[in-house]
């Protein structure tokens, strides 16, 4: 089976202004990915967000004004982007990659370099130990190699060990790199001449910090949760207990994506944490064709192009509830009995509104005041909790 | 939680002179465990089954009387298995390891060395290649030995490797060693003292095959049959490809047995085998609790004493059959239509029964005979083919 080369491209291109108005409204201050979203949602635009942020985050609670990136910040990070020869690309646009598109929290924009094409290619994604054995190095290379071969692009985190073996494998048929800093800031430090061979080919370095942002520890679950969106399957290799590339795989789980484990012995620690995923379902893989197989289904043209349908931009399809919710704007009573709703533990946003009998919009409205002072906890998509004092 | 030590013991003696009649029957030509037990329900004792053999492999069409083993030849045996300090167990007698009385063809006399107690055990079966490396063994031993400590006798083959590994870790708690020849021929050789340990303690040396048999290479699988019979499970430590200790697995698995396999190095070809069984669906298994675990369920009193529950012996069970056996005799016609429904594809007996509107017990005696007369094939439980000419 050979697959296409890449997905028909759909979306709609943002305008320059915009992307400028995205990467303000990503860059402010409590303003994530979900958040994002429910802005859109709320206002329309980017645009008429950040109109509003000041004024919500008051509403919300808020001890000071939370710091709106400013236009000037927008033109600089993208400015520098263009510089170094990369890009931002936005959720609606057709080169996101149709399989991120469909996660919970999904980045809106996506700083990336090199050969955009390998964005919208369906994606395995190989991880594993930094401190590879050498048997699990090779096997990585042979399942990079062998599903680079029928069209797969490889994802991984430049990692050292497993990662890095799957990267140089995949070099010629594509690569991606996803980074826990800005794609400025590449780690390790040896890594940086085999990302300029992925960009500089027919790969990509993708990620969604800022510019010059330096990756700190707590950045890389972030990066292995792109490493999982991106892909339609993950493969660890090796594995240590407790190690990141659980957490990569932990990610795959809950998006709906396959778990590929290569089993290992049960007396060599970097085998524990694959041969745990192995317990709890993942798929036993002793070679290439149990991956190239187990993804055949997920792979196949019209399945493939499912997750990448014609769809309207972001800001066109969620303009229609921002005037509603203008009509309905909850009063300081409403907002207190929505505070008084919500506690340390996480519940549900629908058991909010049918608990306290207020619209959806006012609820969701008094929500984002308080996700934008500070004061909200997102779990995943639908579950909310209140910041406790500390 | 701590097994008991033995199941309740059930079930009645054969007398000296029945366990002399079921010798000689399991020991003629053509005599299997299903057609003794065939023979039993047709005949009610294996006495009256004796006197028929002769003429009931004439009418299957026998080219010379098949060979019935002599009162002097079984009290040779019996002699020699004395002399040894060996004795033979009958399906039905208390001593009878109780999850081996459940498998479809169960060895209607085990030849039994040992402490007796062993044998009605719940028990564990550990096996695995004989080319074991160092950490397979260390695993292979650490299983027996966790297992054994909460009282599980540990069943395994004397072959090199991992199931010497896993009788050495277990002597002292109990183990049972299988052989392919008879009890006074074990192989290899420098296992005989290792034998002479297991026996001399807790433990026993099993066999199906006659004293003074010297085992070839096709009675190996029989072997690894009586180790899944016995055992409520099975843990494979190392396999190549198409080895025995799949073969083990594979009768495990058709006999309801939990299946457990430890992972390993896909580039290792002694884990290509594990690796497989856990494509298959068995149990990963990277501890020993892993293993324990899994019994615990099977291994409970009420659960386990389920397998050894109060039966009359065989004897008396099916005497009823064998008065309306004598009245339906089947006549040549009947004989040439049961042949004519016979091919080289294996067919259900019930079909036959259908197919030639003839009575389940005319049927079953012409089978019988044919049988006797080794034109008979017998594929499980229920279905039959006709022995091609060559």
């Amino acid at each position: 089976m050979m697959l296409r080369g890449s997905a028909r491209p759909s979306g709609t291109a943002l305008t320059e202004r915009q992307k400028i108005a995205w990467l303000r409204l990503i860059r402010s201050d409590n303003v994530g990915p979900a958040t994002f979203r429910d802005l859109i949602n709320h206002f329309g635009s980017a645009e008429a967000a950040l109109e509003s942020l000041p004024e919500l985050s008051r509403r919300g609670g808020a001890g000071r004004a939370i710091r709106v990136a400013s236009v000037a910040d927008a033109e600089r990070e993208l400015e520098a982007a263009y510089r170094f020869g990369a890009t931002f690309v936005g959720i609606g646009e057709p080169d996101y990659p149709p399989a991120l598109k469909e996660i919970d929290g999904a980045p809106p924009l996506l700083a990336v370099k090199g050969d955009l094409k390998a964005a919208t290619r369906p994606s395995l994604g190989i991880v594993g130990s930094r401190n590879a054995s050498a048997s699990g190095a090779k096997f990585a290379a042979m399942i990079a190699r062998e599903a680079g071969a029928v069209g797969y692009v490889v994802t991984s985190g430049l990692a050292r060990g497993i990662d890095t073996a799957a990267h140089r494998a995949s070099v010629e048929t594509g690569t991606i790199a996803a980074l826990a800093g800005g794609l400025d800031r590449p780690y390790p430090p040896e890594n940086v001449g085999l990302l300029q061979e992925i960009t500089s080919g027919a790969g990509l370095a993708i990620s969604e910090m800022p510019f010059g942002w330096e990756p700190r520890a707590r950045d890389f679950p972030r990066r292995n949760r792109l490493i999982a969106g991106v892909s339609l399957g993950v493969a660890i290799i090796e594995a240590a207990s407790r190690s990141g590339s659980l957490i990569t795989a932990r990610y795959a789980a809950d998006f709906g994506r396959l778990v590929f484990a290569v089993p290992g012995s049960p007396l060599d620690p970097r085998c524990h944490g694959t041969n745990d995923l192995l317990k709890q379902g993942a798929t036993v893989t002793t070679s290439p064709a149990d991956v190239i197989e187990g993804l055949a289904p997920l792979s196949r043209d019209d399945l493939f192009s499912r997750l990448d349908m014609e769809e309207p931009p972001i800001e066109e399809r969620r303009s229609a509830p921002a005037a509603a919710t203008a009509r309905t704007a909850p009063g300081d009573s409403d907002r207190a009995r929505i505070v008084e709703a919500l506690g340390p533990t996480p519940v549900e946003i629908d058991d909010v509104i049918r608990h306290t009998g207020l619209s959806a919009s006012s609820v969701y409205l008094v929500l984002l005041e308080l996700d934008l002072a500070g004061q909200l906890c997102r779990h995943g998509a639908n579950l909310v909790s209140i910041v406790s004092g500390e």
